[in-house]
């Protein structure tokens, strides 16, 4: 616990989401502020600043903050460009008015690349160099550490895992993008594909075709819940194939809500990966699932908020 | 010219290649050694030994090797796994060998990846900090750049981009990695898929199928040509987006035979991949030919071996 502490602000579509973390620690309480009750930024930083200031008497030695959003930003600048689900924030400089309404050092990064960074700092990915972080959720994000650093790409957007296609002449992907993989295994997509199995099938269609009852459901031993996992690890295999073929990396971390499916999903994945890979590629590759679940994106921006303490 | 001379050895399936360079220039003769003629390693090394020696008298400040091979290697141990093509190849600790028999520091690297390393540092690439090369030939093969350096991966087995699939349904590819992008647009599938164009149409099929035969009927109007580049822009923009939508570099370097098309090809593949990527992705991004042909091999290790000198 001598980790110094700081901030962690996860933005998302319902909820932005802070504490104070040393380490993998969250050291205060989470504080959940709603995004949409407010009427865009100015009012949602105000009720962030209230809440900070109060967080700053409790932690007086509290060194930087780090924000994490879901959506295209620019790194350097600090700059969203756009907020996916979340309307009133194209580019806003938050980590700039942060930076200075909260009196702190700040740095602004895409939620997923948090995620992908508190596994490697702390989580499932920590002592690998080349790790692919995937999140499977309503959509599909992915983050990228490559020789032991969060790779941003060109224009910090990298990783857009979800966006890769796995059929050229497959369903429209929203960018023009036929086959995108989220299109498949996004969990309203996972749902669906539940729906019509059932149907096709003589069994009953249970109630809750949600991802996490058709995982109770499969391992309960139901066929068809079983035949719905295995078809998501072959979109999800056929992915990641392509992913390890174009970086060979020494591990994989799956993490959202999905990924508790555990063996019902690792099991089948890491089967047709065997059977579409190398063996230089396969026998070093590890498949984990994530260490954090809701509080990885507090947990990474507060880690990367370390790296600009005192600046 | 003020470079240091270093040594490029560029082996392939029909000959081993060498020659001297400075930057990017060539400053001896290019000299070829049949690979085949020779009854494996020892026989073809002498061999070599015998025309360094020759190249020492006329260099004698000539600092390194770099020696590019065509397959999988371990690039920290010098070692080649196996070589595509060429057999009695398998784990031969060739860089130590050479570095011993030649007298001089020597690095092993895969031929794509000298390729890129050419082309980031003499040619097409340079300038740019993350770089996709891709080569087109009787395979795909490629080589990344990412934040200015040689991406190897894990296993030194990265940037298998003629292996990633393009269709989870396709074609058999050759490890189980079905829809694999080099099984629809290496050399032999183009000019399968031109015999089975003109068989549809009502055209007379041309002797010449090649790439460069192809290319060469397409930029004189041959509809049945143009629609085979079409279709090749299409399959490589599948594949390129998928890289895109990982990696989100700021060029793309396209070389190997098929690249002479030109307009031919650059010109469908840029507007496919227009259609298919976000604006953030698509609005910084290049696409370039190689400028080096069969001297990319060589130029790339060579530059390569100026890294080890002295060691």
């Amino acid at each position: 616990m001598s980790e110094i502490p700081t901030l962690g602000i996860d933005f998302g579509g319902t909820s932005v989401k802070m504490a104070v973390a040393q380490g993998a620690e969250l050291v205060s309480d989470l504080i959940r502020i709603p995004t949409q009750k407010h009427n865009g930024p100015t009012e949602l930083i105000h009720e962030i600043k209230t809440k900070v200031t109060k967080l700053k008497k409790q932690f007086p030695n509290l060194a930087a903050v780090g924000i994490g959003v879901p959506g295209a930003i620019d790194f350097e600048k600090g700059i969203t460009y756009n907020l996916t689900n979340v309307k009133g924030w194209t580019n806003v400089p938050l980590r700039d008015i942060l930076k200075e309404e909260l009196e702190l050092p700040a740095v602004l990064e895409n939620d997923a690349n948090c995620m992908a960074y508190a596994e490697f700092k702390h989580g499932a990915g920590q002592g690998y160099q080349n790790v692919i972080c995937v999140t499977l959720g309503t959509g599909v994000g992915g983050g990228l550490i490559l020789n032991g650093e969060l790779y941003r790409g060109s224009r910090f957007a990298a990783g857009e895992i979800g966006q890769m296609s796995v059929d050229l002449n497959g369903v429209d992907g929203p960018y023009g993008n036929h086959g995108a993989l989220e299109r498949y295994i996004g969990n309203r997509q996972i749902e669906e594909m539940a729906a019509q199995k059932y149907f096709d099938s003589s069994e009953t269609t249970p109630v809750d075709l949600s991802p996490e009852n058709l995982c109770q459901l499969a391992n309960q031993g139901d066929k068809v819940a079983l035949q719905v996992w295995d078809k998501v690890a072959t979109y999800l295999a056929a992915c990641l194939m392509n992913t390890v073929y174009l970086l060979n990396p020494d591990a994989i971390v799956i993490g959202g809500g999905v990924a508790h499916a555990g063996g019902i999903l690792f099991d089948p994945l890491r089967e047709k990966l065997k059977n579409c890979l190398t063996c230089e590629c396969f026998d070093h590759l590890v498949l984990i699932p994530a260490r954090f679940g809701n509080t990885a994106g507090i947990i990474g921006c507060s880690t990367l908020a370390r790296g600009v303490v005192g600046s």
